[in-house]
């Protein structure tokens, strides 16, 4: 094995990759915001985890294919249940890679006992093949999710094999890889499988082996994809963007978790072997997915129907889907992107996503999860039979994708946090730890994103170089951002770039960067129609929302408009909700009484717009929305209409 | 059998009905807006169904169930291809009343001949259960159809015979509904079909035979909904409206065709047994309905996730599913509580929805069909892969619920144009042609909707009685109505009531009503969040829209706002899209362009309003929409921002 970091996307030397990730325990979040939450999600959600797997019946469904099971198959028609158990199992390993716990380790041993005793002889593995259709391996590929649930397992198996040093359940992992390799590799028959999540994969595989075979069959699939090979199947080729090559496509369309699992593996791919047309077609899919189909919160998904993306400037936000797996998948990709070109826009989306319509996803008690994470819930909410959209979050779900996809990218958020170069080190994401390189061991201090400063110090000087470059992100957001060094202080940095401090570097240097993080409103394009007219409430990264539970008695979130002119006042509240800043805004009442029966009204019979009565207006972060009372929420408030003479 | 007129719903003297709808030929429609209508679908759209019925694989399904088809079974795993020939029969049996047609009367001979091969011995008739699953007759209820079908075929038996005096078909359906009865009646199974209409079909049944089984079957499932007998499916039971009892049911949910036809069936069976808990649950579920879930349009169903009602004022333009079977069904509820009340705002929802969400469900060509008919297409729309909202119009669909049922509903609109009382005769709708009742005859002339004046005229009086009312219908959308009579004028008519004129009638007098249909522009509730800041154009009973093929070049339609106190030209153009009036408005240019990658900004980066250049925008009646070169379209324009001063 080549010796590689520790990390999600461990390129080497020898990539294409302008940025290089950090090797476990060389960055380290020791407190703080994403401290809490990784503790959380150690403490409480990976246990859930652990029980729920056994509740729901995936590790029976493994222990029914390795003929040691005496329940029925659970989880139908979903032939996918296996995935769970090692997203599962991903999440576990990074925790154990971050500290020892025997109770940890003995459950994602007994989860790999079963996951090797389910293993077929010839190395195949798939728990819904073997048990219920034997002989129809690699045979349903549009919706069997083989080779969805196979990428998962190898990205379990090399985040096990990296963290720990064992090889057992890299072993397994290796044995499916080798079995679809004869089954559907270069000489095998020309499938491919309907949910992209192989081709990343494999590659990271190839990161850890060096073994070309394993590049070779990622990059397969990745050719493959595009030419109708799937077939129309129920929801047509689009959906599981088989509808063009990955070097042709220029938007992103379709099952939105699909499509950015499969835009990681193109760029994973352009990682290892350099082609730029795999790159440019995946910048070009990034632009347009950020310039027309991203909800303020980073969400992407508009379309409940084929959980899919949808037209350009359709971001409805109240049927916005913005599944939390497809927040996930967005990180993923943007993480890739940012290693491809050390651009900061990059860097930015994943925080805005990371903050907003990822952790939303997660409730405070860490046990409860949303699947779709929409901007707005109404009163008289009719939820969905599936549970997918419901306005409380979950323990499970049948389809639970989601719930161990928050684990396992809880379990790793240290590893975007920094990355090195040739120039030197750079800061993409701020939280207090300490980052460890061949330049030097830094030790930042920071109460972010509550405060907006952050405090780098040198603790060691490395042996790399005399002179280096630290370069710290300044969000696209923020407005007069300033950093000091030295002595010196620069003003007014430039927003979505990164702040580049250049010298030689001792012991005990110290940079301060002040983010201003003060609450700021934002106004929606003109062509987004669904929320025309409206302001969200934004601090620093984080976007707020208004709830039910913060309304005066009496006042119904549907009747209130934000004056937008008003002032915003800010205030750290440490008891609710885990302790958040809110913020206060002035509103007025808005909706007339008289309008009957009929929500429409000639607008000659409107007379002068005219304000309600004032009311204090207080915005919640939107991560941190439906963990009281389930209730309506609204991110994009109306304007108040001019006040009358 | 007792004598009925051959109505939509034939209510008789001893039904619960206020108003008592017109027998066939009582009323008719001789020219204009809807006699068009009615001739392309007879010409056109009728055969074009025939056709469609053979290709799609309809009739080989009857072939195949009756042992003399060689094909496939077709439609899989639709169950319910049959209810297409059904509501076929019926569209051919009511134009089969209107005039006579070797041709048609043929066709309707050989799907009937088809029907009847096709039944059981035992008088089952199912073609999918006959041929795929013969041993699971009425088992698979939730989402077998069955029953479904039957009602279609009942309605299609009840037409028929009306219509032609003939009993071949009725006798069909009889038999299938006396095998319903063995198995799921009183002292059957205690079943009820996933989807409802055969409720509504039986009590029709019961208005034709007199037999009181037949209202006792349709009451009896009426009365088992509610309770769960279905199961929670794969949707869930308020998805088919077995969450709540009917009487009990407050608002619309779930499936919204499901919906309304159940509410349909509902008040059928109030008409006939007088128990007010049907009607009063009904009026408050349509008054949930119409003041916070339908479109401008009278679309209903703003969900393609369950083709299903949402949240209240979730309407959002573009994603609305507006399901043209929904409209149909809207239109079918809403007859019947006119019938049942008297009440105008039926008629006027009526009025609405046909002119509009229903309307735009059939191209100018008559061969072509919306299933989905929203109220905004953006650029670069995502088709579906169903093609359920879609572009543009399609020839038929894999669920080709929707252009059968146009075919049955422009088969027979002057059933709706007017009813009698004991008090007189009501006109509701306004259609040139002659009604004739006991109280007189009557001759409508009207050039609407273009023009609002409508003309009636004493042909010949009646029998009945000497002094009797004539109620003219002054919809909600109309301002400043006058009538004359007499030479008498009454002025400010009051919208959304009736008009009643009462006197001695002679040959010859003449009533004239004047309806002002200028072009008005309309703004939408506050809490419609995703219209807020827009208006729309309606003109009399048409709602407008702008198309990208009215825009002038180089002007995108998502670039126009409206001058909300801009002047509105009107003028017919006798060669546009058979003949319309356009309204012109004035417009600006909105779209700043330097907005970036990102469509959100710091809203105090905006500056001032500014308006771009002006423009003219060019609205057509909406039911036209789509007939051109397919492109963007919008009945919500956003309303301009001040001017700078």
């Amino acid at each position: 094995m080549k010796r590689r970091p520790a990390a999600v996307v461990a390129v080497g030397e020898d990539s294409h990759a302008v940025l290089r990730p950090l090797a476990g325990g060389e960055a380290e979040i020791a407190s703080g915001f994403w401290a809490e939450r990784q503790r959380l999600n150690r403490d409480v959600s990976i246990p859930h985890g652990f029980e729920q797997l056994e509740r729901a019946g995936n590790f029976e469904n493994l222990r029914l294919a390795a003929g040691t099971g005496t329940g029925a198959y659970s989880g139908l028609p979903l032939p996918f249940l296996d995935s769970d158990v090692y997203k599962w199992l991903e999440a576990a390993s990074w925790e154990l890679g971050r500290a020892h716990s025997p109770e940890l380790e003995a459950q994602a041993d007994q989860a790999i006992a079963l996951v090797a005793a389910a293993q077929a002889e010839d190395g195949y593995l798939d728990s819904y093949y073997q048990v219920l259709k034997p002989d129809a391996r690699y045979v349903e590929l549009p919706m069997g999710h083989e080779l969805y649930c196979a990428g998962h397992l190898v990205q379990a198996a090399v985040a096990h094999a990296r963290v720990t040093g064992r090889s057992d359940l890299l072993a397994i992992a290796t044995r499916v890889v080798d079995d679809i390799d004869r089954a559907l590799g270069p000489t095998g028959r020309p499938g491919v499988c309907g949910h992209p999540e192989i081709e990343m994969a494999l590659v990271e595989l190839y990161r850890l082996t060096g073994e070309e075979r394993h590049l070779t069959l990622a990059r397969c699939f990745l050719d493959r994809r595009g030419h109708g090979l799937l077939g129309p199947g129920t929801y047509g080729p689009v959906y599981y963007q088989d509808d063009r090559p990955v070097r042709e496509a220029t938007t992103v369309t379709g099952h939105a978790v699909r499509a950015l699992y499969l835009a990681s593996g193109v760029v994973d791919a352009y990682l290892e072997t350099g082609e730029r047309a795999l790159l440019d077609a995946s910048v070009t899919q990034w632009e347009d997915m950020v310039a027309a189909r991203t909800y303020l919160t980073g969400g992407v998904g508009s379309r409940h129907r084929d959980e899919s993306f949808g037209d350009p400037y359709e971001l409805p936000p109240d049927r916005g889907y913005c599944e939390t797996c497809a927040a996930i998948a967005s990180v993923m990709w943007s993480w890739r992107l940012l290693l491809a070109t050390g651009e900061a826009r990059y860097a930015d989306l994943m925080e805005r996503t990371l903050y907003n319509g990822f952790l939303s996803g997660v409730g405070l008690d860490g046990r409860s999860f949303f699947y779709v994470n929409p901007l707005q819930l109404r009163a008289d909410h009719q939820q969905p039979w599936n549970n997918r959209g419901s306005a409380a979050r979950a323990g499970w779900y049948k389809c639970a994708c989601c719930p161990p996809n928050v684990m396992r990218l809880l379990a790793s958020p240290e590893q975007y946090v920094a990355t090195t170069s040739a120039a030197g080190v750079q800061l993409h994401q701020y939280a207090t730890g300490r980052v460890r390189t061949a330049f030097g061991e830094l030790d930042v201090a920071t109460d972010y994103p509550w405060s907006g400063r952050v405090e780098v110090t040198v603790a060691e000087t490395g042996t790399a170089s005399e002179e280096w470059s630290l370069s710290l992100r300044v969000p696209s957001w923020c407005r007069g951002a300033s950093l000091a060094v030295a002595g010196q202080e620069r003003r007014d940095l430039e927003p979505g770039a990164y702040a580049v401090v250049t010298r030689s570097w001792s012991a005990g240097d110290r940079v301060v960067l002040e983010l201003p993080v003060a609450a700021r409103l934002t106004e929606p394009h003109p062509r987004l129609d669904a929320v025309r007219g409206s302001l969200a409430i934004e601090r620093g990264p984080l976007v707020y929302c208004l709830e039910q539970a913060d309304m005066p008695a009496g006042v119904e979130l549907a009747e209130v408009a934000l004056v937008a002119d008003g002032e915003l006042r800010e205030g750290f509240e440490p008891d609710l909700l885990g302790g958040v800043v809110i913020v206060r805004a002035e509103g007025v009442g808005t909706t007339p009484r008289e309008w009957g029966g009929w929500p429409y009204r000639d607008a000659r019979d409107a007379g002068p717009a005219r304000r309600g009565e004032p009311v204090t207006l207080v915005a919640i972060p939107y991560y941190a929305w439906a963990n009281r009372a389930p209730g309506p929420m609204r991110v994009w408030i109306p304007g108040a209409a001019a006040a009358s003479p």
